[in-house]
């Protein structure tokens, strides 16, 4: 197919090197333009406008949030000017309540809409092993699934309303970030009580949570391995999607609420370019704890 | 081996039952004589009065509470009264404070105490599948190495003082705690935004939280399921136990905070004689969500 | 002076019928016109547009939100054709966020600008006893203070850029919000243990307490008195603001996440339309208790 | 009258003076005799045994906790041995499940018992300015007016079972440490935004918050006038209590379990022995703001 892919950071550089990879003609733009030459020596075609992009079978966009998106997309009328057929592929976290205008702007445009948020860092993008949360229409999602296939090694089909995928990637990131949240206590918990926090997380890992959550989590707070693969000032980006989706919809959240003071406290504190998972620091400090 | 057992409840009767099974001599008492006869059947003597149990090679108490281990076992004297060599194991889940109480106790006594709490329901412990948390002198573990392959799949030593292995089960199930709380405001927060929570708990157990503790209880918080395997009257109480642990350890526990209050809803909603995942019901009730 | 109003809800129409009490020569507008027509009565001139209200000395502006704002003064471009030396002020409760664009916006388009948010409600509106929270140049504050002595019994001057009069109003709203959710849960702890929550905000506002808040608000709790004075919605969005401004400023505010959750939890059980107070029935629901 | 008093910290200590100022016959008896002796000098009789200072028309008790009036009261059976016709009066913060335990072991020892704690601190009871939360028969409350009268400067009746006046109490001082943590809060938010907590505080308790609690301790916080009145640790006792409380009566109180978790934060910052007060530092360091 042909494809273009809008936005290239680390993710979306990861994304689109899987396109390539699985043989599909590739058309990348990106606002600096060095990710998008790195991709042209993978076989990428580097266009000069996001419109261009826009002229494929499909377009996937990875784009950092609601505004880039408005600007980027909506406000020069790529929807208008796009190639009959095309079908646009948001990938990246936005909020329920944009997702549901793009729905309105997409078929008021002609053109088909996929919402295709992913689970996954950059380094799990780049072996094709996302998680895809997809949701659209089934005739769309059936034509770009050799797509999806690509970049990710299951697809979750939510339902047939784009936004939907969104509701389900921030619900996944609710529960993600809130093991984090409780990992943090429960090891400041045990350090302060003598007791090895890596002993707790072997216990945990090792039994009822053997999951890659928590291995994955527990390991980068113990070594406070921080060097970020998912940045906290986004990662409270997303706690606020949740919590905007949570007052729309009508659902407190109260473990949220916890972590959004949590996150507040983090990047006042200068944490706000490490790793999400930095976070965790709260729940050292607060307890006195050494945090380095 | 020549081994009291001590409160047969559901999780005693199980753990009772494997020490039979592996072939030891089992000298059982409980309250109310009932649990006690039925072990008989499968092999137990039944013992006339709890100092009787002590007069083994090792004693394995699973009663309910500080309390009832005081009135039971130390306001009676059976510390001093045990059989030379013989060794405690403490298998409730019982206060830190407490804990540290009976080190002093045994110390005093000349009896051998081993912390040895539980993770696992009664069925798990009918299957001799629990994880042992285990916290003593390594003679005393040793020793009583055959009892605990019996009762557990895995024993997990957290350390030389026996109260290290209470924090070890407090933080454990703080965790557990915590990750139930979690699904229910997702599920919640889903629902209200029609994702069925049944697909979203697909999508978290087939990816990042493919763990037993996400699988056992999403299923249990979506059909409904709360027939006590753990009552939430006793989870109250274990979240009571985190509390004051945190606040002797200088730890604060904001999610356990939440949790409390959340227990303490659904106990005011005569909740408190179901399976404690049926706090669940709380995030859906505050969402104005249909709950049964 | 000539003065513009331009929002006349219950707020507007109270501030404008003072100013016009106070002999000024008041020029109105408003979406509905039966509100402008009101005033008309009382002395008050009825313009077309809302450009009209910017050819006088000063004018003042009482709309629900940032958007609102935007929408009616900002995009028509009202600033820029505003009659020279005009003084704005923008007495609504706007987002710090919010605040800022328009001071650069003032600047840019020459008008004069003062934030001067107020406390109170409609009923103390219509005494003229409301309190200014005001902050701008202290020139542009002494020109119009014969306005706010008109509809308000005080003045506190918060700073010299008007943007802190919102900071100060949301600190304000916050501390209010807090008080109300403390009374909610203290008459619920109450109340289920047989003492008269009547007796104890009798006992809290005769001594320690004795202070407005605690008085109004207790009396609405208990007598359910919940026509809305403030709508809860709205106050959710002044939450919402204050939790906004919170992660701008980085610092937590652990007690407006409490309450931001149990408004979400109160509209979705219907509250939305009646005074931010009912925000109280969530604390009695929880606590199962008869919330009529 | 003739009247007993027990326990002479600071509180005890201003109220047996102003017993004795009143012209009453007091004996007093205290575990350090250093604070009696000072009493002495003031027309006291310092008896030898506590037991004494139940041979009296009334005694009251000012003692720090449930375990210290079971160790000093209950234990050595002065309440069986007590001059017939004697009321006692508890006038410490006890636990509502203790003071019911007290009606019963009052009642079986045929001794009238009066619920009798305090708001105010050292200073405020040195004037006999308290505020005196009172429960019991009405008969016993009028006996004991003239002792009432003279510790306080009203006296507020809650009910005729003594415990209910535990219960006021507890709802009291929760919504007392409840405003102090609204004030950090928003002390903090203001600071943050360049607006003088100062000034944010003079607006308050200008306006909407003119009273004592507000008065008091919003000084405190921005003097950082951290000298005991109440000593921080013992306020995390208070807290514990509410919560106690919170949970057998069914009633959740999310600002306590906040509050508590910043009274552990405080704590493990070695601010157990400062005021209460102390607890805003919480707020002021999770904002990374200068703290002294």
């Amino acid at each position: 197919m042909d494809v273009g892919f809008i936005g290239l950071g680390g993710m979306g550089s990861a994304m689109a090197s899987r396109l390539i990879a699985a043989g599909h003609r590739v058309l990348v733009w990106n606002r600096s333009p060095a990710a998008a030459e790195k991709l042209r020596a993978e076989g990428a075609e580097v266009v000069a406008n996001p419109a261009d992009a826009f002229q494929a079978d499909a377009v996937l966009t990875m784009l950092a949030s609601d505004e880039v998106i408005e600007e980027l997309i909506i406000a020069p009328g790529l929807l208008k000017g796009a190639r009959p057929g095309l079908i646009h592929l948001v990938t990246a976290t936005i909020s329920v309540d944009f997702a549901k205008t793009l729905e309105k702007l997409h078929a008021e445009a002609g053109v088909a809409y996929v919402g295709a948020p992913v689970l996954g860092r950059p380094d799990v993008a780049a072996k094709g092993e996302l998680n895809v949360l997809a949701a659209g229409k089934p005739d769309n999602i059936a034509r770009v699934k050799p797509l999806l296939d690509a970049i990710g090694k299951a697809t979750w089909v939510v339902g047939t309303e784009p936004h939907l995928a969104n509701v389900a990637k921030l619900a996944a990131n609710f529960t993600l970030v809130s093991a984090i949240e409780t990992m943090a206590e429960a090891f400041a918990f045990c350090e302060r009580q003598n007791v090895a926090p890596e002993k707790i997380a072997e216990i945990l890992t090792g039994t009822l949570f053997a999951a890659p959550a928590y291995k994955t989590y527990s390991a980068a707070i113990l070594e406070r391995k921080f060097e970020a693969g998912f940045k906290l000032a986004l990662g409270l980006k997303d706690v606020r999607l949740m919590l905007a989706a949570s007052e729309k919809a009508g659902a407190p959240l109260p473990f949220a609420s916890v972590v959004r003071d949590n996150f507040v406290d983090a990047i006042a504190h200068g944490e706000g370019d490490k790793d999400w998972s930095a976070v965790s620091r709260v729940a050292f400090r607060r307890a006195n704890l050494a945090n380095d």
